[in-house]
């Protein structure tokens, strides 16, 4: 898995040269909540409680929808036009990545909160790439 | 820095025995939003232009609100009875780091921010401590 | 009911001495959510209509949230240092009503809210015994 | 004041006939809201410090709207036709509530929170006289 | 195109004497989320899938919520003493349209959300008819 | 009139093959929270009431977060891949739009509220064009 080898790997050494406007960016905030959609979904095919079940639609569509939030955070904040030459793919990469999130809010199949994980992994990894990622964030790239 | 430390160290080798009852849980969350307090009040002190001022303290406001809101998750729902064997002084430990997240909401200073990351700290080094916390969160322990 | 004998009570002569920080602080608001979790729980168990049963577990669901979310304001921002000494069980009291409603949200089960209920009073019993309370809330004690 | 002498008045003898469809009701919520308005109003007249005098406008602001959304709801959702009858006066009254929340919202000086709390104490006096309320609330009158 | 062209029209003769203290208000946006509650409440009818029949009441009640929230606000902010005498019927309309909305919140037959729809387009109706709403909104009497 | 004649006119031939999952979309939604940005950054210049000044920069704040918000569920919701080949510069207008959305929330200068304004109807623009959006929205191309 890719962010955990990444972890392992040698970090960059500095944190220099912060040149955010203002906040903290960090994909993690959208991984969190993508990771939570997974299990909801699991644990929601795994039960035949009506409540329970009930709980989990409701509980993922939040989830989902934070998801989101954070990643549309990250494409129209932390990413400036100068980035579009290192990543030309960039607004195609987060249009999938919010319609991945749509889909992991309308589906209780975790293979659609698992793709939703899959494209914030892409994201991740443009992100810890960028030049400004070094100065924010809880874990820079290890 | 002990977080950065701990990701360079050898990893735990399983995620087995996930008993969580649902949803994830990671401390990554309250600290992202307090790395936003710090480096709000950082902002604030070095500006003097009345509307970023305001608008500083509106946002660390809402920033450090959340903080409180994921450390009261972790404390109410991750931790279990059978964890105070283990952190006798869990509770203490969570009380603080709740006041700490008040003063980091009412204070400029970057130092009350600072006090808040520092405690939070103090939490995700129990957090990861753990059995349970390998079954969970984004960067588990490296 | 020990809360209404309370308001039969004679009530303490003063209002002064107010040190509060910012804000007013007030049990009600806590136990004003438990009750709407105890009639929904109560209401659910009645009805055997789908839509009904499911808007009974999303309402829930947000009113226990806002329990929890008022217990912790108590917690963190009206008791201070040196109510320990008053209180020695303050923190386990509040971990137990923070894990009611953590029940109370996950249950249909109207004894779940009802135990909410019950450790709500408990709250409040402190609340209302501390020197501080007379300087805040709707109905201080009668 | 009203609402205390309320509280030492003899107790109603009885909570039957709920016949509420879900929810309970408590014209508390607002009050409590009407009192933190009043509160920071008059804490931002005493201070002189920039970062306090702004973190009070915006809480108040925040309070002020929570306080028009509890009344709305009394309005619109415990009131029935049948107590037009009962209260002719009852659309002028919430109409005249929302507005000094609006006020109340839009002004610092401590007056206008004052003037919330009146019509607030006034709605409260309607809310208890009617028949339903005996079913529901924290704090029946006493 | 007709949107863009119509915005480019001569435009009525006066926005002036705008006495609007602040904000923008315009009765779309209680009708857009009412429009919602129909598709969704039409679409829940025609599915038999519980996951998304559960989604259809969760959301349906977030839409209702927003279109009484929108209806409050032009009811408490928008419309002032002086209309009283322009529209008699103010209070009651309103009244009924909070109702409305409530019902629409609580049925899943189109039919509410349906009722829901024609009393805001009443609302708008009178909105329009106001000196006052030339100076605001998106789409001013054409 | 003109509203309700204009929704009494012939309809455009067809709503048929609605294919929309759920929801409304309307530009105007975005419109509105835009036009509160660019009224309330005039009334902050012509003001010199140092509460009033605060209060235009936190709702400001809110107001373009909104704007934000519906832009992302335009983007990210309404439009699919096949309208890349109709709008090939579709995800670049969204990004610019957004970035307006950033610049009006940060600057008090009307002159970013009214860049917002004009780029969003760029959007609508291009949003009317559609074949879905006769199927939706509350003020379809007259």
């Amino acid at each position: 898995m890719k962010l955990i080898e990444r972890l392992l790997q040698p970090r960059h050494e500095a944190y220099a040269h912060c040149d955010l406007f203002c906040g903290v960016y960090d994909p993690a905030q959208a991984k969190i909540e993508a990771m939570s959609c997974l299990k909801i979904a699991e644990k929601y095919q795994a039960s035949d409680d009506e409540a329970f079940r009930s709980r989990c639609i409701g509980i993922k569509e939040e989830r989902a929808e934070l998801a989101k939030h954070h990643l549309m955070v990250l494409w129209a904040d932390f990413f400036k036009p100068h980035h579009l030459e290192q990543f030309p793919g960039l607004h195609d990469l987060f249009w999938r990545a919010l319609k991945a999130a749509g889909d992991a809010k309308k589906s209780m199949d975790p293979a659609a909160s698992q793709a939703l994980l899959d494209v914030i992994d892409e994201v991740a990894g443009g992100f810890w790439q960028t030049e400004e990622s070094k100065a924010t964030g809880v874990y820079p790239p290890a």
